[in-house]
């Protein structure tokens, strides 16, 4: 614990440097539904999909969730570590724990005709995160060998919307 | 817990695809001023006028704290919400307990004149994050039914810098 | 805790507004080998002189970890604070703690030679982040005054590389 910081050695090395590309700006609407919740969805291939669509050879893709119960995160595909990862989330925000957003009796703001008692998928949801940016190299993400990309469901089985929004230059 | 991955369907839809834009970068700092701690300070309207103001009408917009003890989410703006967020912040790193940081006879470095006991809110700020980004479509963030950008005081009130910077097309 | 959200003032300032510039894309590898975890490595310096070397004036620069185990974020280098992170990192996901991943009686995905009971670094990676995004103004990084980047190894000794990704324009 006495050693969380060091003078490590760092070494660096050029990938790209390109000037006066042909600027591109690209973005696809992707649609899942949930099953459960919470529920880890590898939407990986899919966002490569749609970054070797865009057409840009260079920049940036970010992936964005637009809700607030649903987020995204990069981490490695393993049936059993979803589980663990589950299992955190719950002890930070567990679902029947009591929320002041799940008191209909006091709350006055944003109820809707379907509303459900979902405070513990927003405060878990702010320990995630709405969005990541990656970059884009040779017109693909380059993720190392167990870089996922998940959108998380929180809250309860339903269709979620994301955005992967590219951009950059051709190249 | 044992379905927390799935083979879902996924359906795409293309938004966006645009070559040749004239290329736009534009940039605006926003003063708030906290008055509490913790304090989820709503600058939605704001940054959607930033981003109107850019002139870019596809692109991404990064939300950036300039501090430590400030962070950047996205959440919903229910005020009860925001008082269970306030708790679950308490939790991971509560005002009153124990940080190093905050030991002032041992510590010897970034102290300034004005130093406060703000071990915690450096430590909630861990499980933040410093930015946000996101896409622009047709001129503005395309968020989500309930989704507000929030500046999230963690420290004590204060005026605070945030960056909101775009970069993009004209389309 | 009743203080949550307030109407605060916000000012106003506008910094950068391009149309026109020449884009530019650049990206570098960070290459930084780590000696504990969780150890915060600084690699502001070197983030630095990646956007300085890229010839942007104004753009973003996205600083991405290859890896689920090592994550990137901003915060104050202050030896004593980095303790106290290493310390709730650690209540957070212990690294002697029980994890499914952990378990390579049952586990059959993802398994290498060297595979290591890394359950804790997933766990602890879900908080933390995978990037950073941040603007860039006048060809630099403008951090605040405590800013600083950090790779943050959570796993164990080894090499880890960074992308330093930078999209922008000459102005």
């Amino acid at each position: 614990m006495d050693r969380t910081l060091t003078d490590v050695k760092i070494r660096r090395e050029q990938l790209v440097s390109i000037t006066n590309g042909e600027p591109v700006a690209y973005c696809e609407a992707l649609f899942a539904t949930s099953s459960a919740a919470p529920e880890f969805i590898d939407i990986t291939d899919e966002v490569q999909s749609i970054v070797a669509a865009s057409g840009a050879r260079y920049g940036q893709a970010t992936v964005f969730s637009g809700h607030t119960t649903a987020a995204i995160r990069v981490n490695e595909n393993e049936p059993l570590l979803l589980q663990d990862m589950a299992r955190i989330l719950h002890q930070i925000a567990p679902l029947h724990a009591d929320y002041e957003h799940n008191d209909f009796s006091r709350r006055t703001v944003n109820l809707d005709e379907e509303e459900c008692a979902n405070g513990h998928a927003h405060c878990q949801h702010l320990f995630l995160s709405t969005s990541e940016t990656m970059p884009i190299l040779e017109g693909q993400l380059p993720l190392g060998q167990w870089q996922r990309v998940f959108l998380v469901e929180l809250d309860r089985p339903r269709q979620r919307r994301v955005l992967v929004n590219v951009i950059g230059v051709r190249g």
